[in-house]
């Protein structure tokens, strides 16, 4: 991808989308196998009480979260829907400036200020309620190029 | 994005993000806002039952998509789930080499054939039991390149 202007909007690029799933390492060998993707980082995160991996396809990533924590919101999550789709996340160059900037067009936030995400990005979401109906995170990547 | 060699796995690129939306046009609107998207191809797809638009968005692909006939399959899904994420959608060279190459590592096919897809592009459908819980798309796009 080309370096471009910023976008005039709160959101950027599409950085990834986000799976929930029940087995962290299968569904890592699953998506090698769909989709030639390769571990880019891969942490526990205690607070959210989940395990996440974020996988680079050939030409986009996909973050998988599994829960650790049973009475964490993605266990409560994949309890309710099963697995599948979490989010979609997009890139912005401050995370903090878009959280204002999602507010001003009526956006519900569901982190008023941006928090530490998978890899040290600073990461937030958005109610799906304003966003289309789909959950929304922000991600502070300066590089700003989808990965 | 660089040209790349073609991958060995059967999913290429990401392509687009799939929503289900009950107002087309105003889903197009907010999705403006929200992230600069500008309308690429919008058609009523009678086969299908649907009206989709697929959105630019400052480095990515957002397909809104909306019942027209509450007999067909979307206004089932969005009956049942409500507006938001309906699918992901990966870029391959061709179709239905993607789907043999699918079939062989055990997916479920929902489309034994590709078939046209919203702006002529050859698509086909893979059954979310088989790929990580998430409804997958393969669309035939030459220029391979997310667009």
């Amino acid at each position: 991808m080309t370096h471009r202007s910023p976008s005039p909007s709160p959101l950027g690029p599409i950085h990834h989308v986000g799976y929930v799933v029940a087995d962290l390492d299968a569904a890592i060998a699953r998506l090698a196998q769909l989709a030639s993707a390769t571990v880019t980082v891969r942490e526990v995160m205690d607070e959210q009480g989940v395990e996440a991996a974020m996988c680079a396809t050939d030409g986009g990533l996909i973050e998988l979260i599994t829960p650790l924590d049973p009475e964490g919101a993605i266990a409560r999550f994949m309890e309710k829907r099963g697995e599948g789709f979490h989010h979609v996340a997009f890139a912005v160059p401050d995370a903090a400036a878009a959280l204002d900037a999602l507010a001003a067009t009526g956006a519900e936030l569901i982190d008023s200020a941006p928090r530490r995400g998978l890899g040290g990005h600073m990461v937030a979401f958005i109610h799906p309620r304003s966003a289309l109906g789909v959950l929304t995170e922000v991600v502070q990547d300066d590089h700003h190029d989808g990965r």
